[in-house]
């Protein structure tokens, strides 16, 4: 009955890293359209998983990369490689740290990107509506990308009902036949393959815009009969038109709105509320592996 | 030297109340445009000052209105009158509750505005990209209406410099002729009048976005040579186009980015930050009485 | 390559519960010290995962206990049962779920309790240091206790060094002999067994003081290689002297503070923060299950 | 009607530094309890106002003292002088931001001290009970101190009623005779002068101390007729005890607990929440000047 090291990670978490893209204005003098600047608004997480054993117990540092290089890292790659899509550049970057010590068997690497309307050629308002998200994991030997979206907010002001419901002792509950239904979205789906293998050729960025469309059009267009109905015709629709996905989760809290007796005015609550998670999938997705 | 009871206030604060203005379609077959529904999602605060004195010192309760009553007045309110401008429902709710009761002398009604996008007729996807702010002050004699914005971030990627500061000893920052400019921009902005008195006619909706408007546009478009020099650029570009604004107080932390070791690549430092206060005002504006 | 539904599950998230232990003064008049109250704050969640396919797919409610039924039923058990070790709490309640309804397979109740201290015989300060937590899982056969705690705050002011580790080519970290330490504890152990069985027939409440006591003890006295170092011994010290725990999971912010200059004065940053995770476990311990 | 710049200052927000005070045990062998190491961690936000017009209006820096200067002026005061109590340290920053540069004419020094329990002689737990505030104000000619607290939590289970309260059409609360009172303390005080010229000689921190417990014994000894009536009740404790505070300014959110069916069980709700506030003070007290 010894006492021993289990499961473990370490790595940088929080970078908080704003890559501007320049426009050719810099450049030249011509002043066109081109000349517009692009940002990419990043939150990036790196952990590593290994052989690190002998830093938890030994307190021996030979193997530990340290996180302010990791933190380093970000910062030089965004500078060697630029950014685009945050799926490659977390590519980039995980594949880069399951080499670079002989310690790492495994390199995640996690994005949030938080987006931006143009105002003007270098000018620009940050977009509230959701934050773009990627966890990429890379081995030796295979790799795996996530992405999704956290923080978009939907809501329906008809279109839905909540009844016929199983009734035990301490059900109060009214049935409704037209309820104010809004949730925050919290969407992963897990790619299977890359672009260049896709049916459609399609990038990153085209298959997360095509998705999150297909999450709100089917938010809007479900009659729905509860929030887990609503959620799976949403991961549904996404996987019908995506096949690269292999499976979406998604994480729906049933943001309870009261009446106050009047069909046109409600409380809206905080606390508690109801939380809904459920898994849309083709039923020959390949295994998950490492991916979650 | 006795101890005696000084300034107090109290009343609700935090009403989370959604309003449906519900289109056409339900009275109708007909399932034209016009049958859309519309939103409005408040955070509505109530505050009573005036003869509450007995309340606090010997426990007499009967000069009290309940925050209880205050909350379902809001309510009430929302069904019978509706909600459109903010403005019109903070005004309405003010004057009610500074008549409802002879100890009330005066009220302030504070009202927090999520924005949201149509996604189709019936559907919304809440915008984050700022939040529109109201502060209506009634008194038997006079009302003010401070109104605002919180939680506009905007950044610029060049035309800003910050040369030719002040050194001390502790002075350590290098001059810098292109950086980042970024901010979340807090505005309020005092009303003198209300729309049917201005020179244009506008609603309380169409100032609003105008100001909006020239606060985005005079930061994008400015080059500036300090955050202060964006501030007052800010403001003047306000009032200029909206001489309905007496004046207007901008708060403007200054979101550090700092390079790393390129011109493209910044860290986005979240503390310490700036924090630049400032009011452009019309010289001749009325007093403020007690607007703020 | 059909689309079907995948794992999911569903409940009540965040049900605010304050219990009353009332002292024995209300029924008599002795006012002895027996006749102070206590109280429980509690923040609950129930999950519930089972046959709820036909929810998701066919809009079918027929199986579904209400997330309302659910908070119905936590402020119900709260009264007539009372609360106090929220283990047993949530052992009761997840036994009920799992056998409330048929299509229930396995009930899961997480618990966060807020500490308060005495201030008199009915009046408590919330004390802010550390939030005490709870995760129990039910099925029809097996039932698994996750307890443990976050919020808890460590820093030491001296014997933590960080010094000989990798160095690649991002590597700039200079080596330091002598740093503050810093983190907030998330820790979670997985108990084997329930009081009745332990060796010393401790209880819930006296398991998770001893288990604090000794994660703070470890910290404190630990000379520190790393963050790391310091977290297998804490865990370490918690399973040697609490041999009912099978398995502790911490994780650990390495909250940096950068010397200003001075070796006394230091900046408290944000972000980014190492992070640092691992496990420390008995080598024999009975498999996890569905615990986690 | 010309647009002109009205007030506004300008600052470093947020500067969290950690001071450690160093035992004697790194210059002696000793080991005895003088060893121990104390630690202040604190929030500091400067802020200047004074002639600072032309940066605003025409991008002049030649009289702005940066931001990125009082930051490092902060951490220099911090290592040279030592932090003992926040309000010396306060005043030692304004006084200085007041004659360091020609245009600055009032400084405030606001400071947030998050409280640290002792573990052992170096080693420290963050108590999260409360955090202390400072706010000090310094022109060339007058200095004023306002200090306080945040984030103290308490709770009496019973001795608070609330009846007998005015009822419009709109009061549909029932009146109680025994209910759950809890708040959240915000409170902020006025000193005169300063310790030496107390009556009982006393330090910062020592007034502090004896302000807190003052407020803490009034919430839970008063028997209570309202919130305001526990405001009035605890301003004047404090006031009564602390003839160095000339006037102390609460805000007391009113922190719902609504009965489940049982005199035991309640539901804490977030929103909305009553707001209540008040000043308790001596009827001679200076005037406030710029304190506030």
């Amino acid at each position: 009955m010894a006492i021993v090291l289990g499961d473990g990670q370490y790595g940088k978490a929080e970078v908080r890293l704003l890559r501007v893209n320049r426009g050719a204005s810099r450049e030249s003098t011509s002043g066109e359209n081109t000349s517009d600047d692009e940002i990419r608004d990043l939150n990036v997480t790196v952990t590593l998983r290994g052989d690190f054993g002998a830093c938890y117990t030994e307190g021996d540092n030979s193997v530990v990369l340290t996180t302010d290089a990791q933190k380093n890292t970000v910062f030089a790659f965004a500078d060697h490689y630029g950014v685009s899509e945050i799926e490659e550049f977390a590519l980039r970057l995980a594949r880069h740290f399951v080499t670079a010590t002989e310690s790492t068997r495994v390199a995640r690497v996690r994005i949030e990107q938080y987006p931006w309307d143009r105002v003007a050629g270098h000018s620009f308002a940050r977009s509230g509506s959701y934050v773009r998200t990627t966890t990429v994991t890379c081995s030796d030997a295979s790799e795996w990308v996530v992405s999704g979206l956290t923080g978009l907010t939907l809501l329906n002001t008809t279109g839905s009902e909540f009844r016929a419901f199983l009734r035990d002792e301490y059900t109060t509950l009214a049935e409704t036949s037209d309820r104010i239904l809004a949730t925050d979205v919290v969407a992963r789906w897990r790619y299977q393959g890359a672009p260049g293998s896709w049916a459609g050729g399609e990038s990153w960025d085209l298959a997360f815009e095509g998705i999150r469309e297909q999450l709100v059009t089917a938010f809007a267009e479900t009659y729905s009969y509860s929030l887990q109905h609503t959620l799976f015709a949403m991961g549904r629709a996404a996987l019908e038109k995506h096949p690269e996905v292999a499976e979406i989760r998604l994480t729906l809290p049933n943001k309870h709105h009261f009446e106050q007796g009047s069909h046109d005015v409600y409380f809206a609550a905080d606390r508690p509320y109801g939380l809904i998670e459920g898994t849309v999938t083709h039923d020959d997705a390949a295994p998950a592996g490492q991916a979650w």
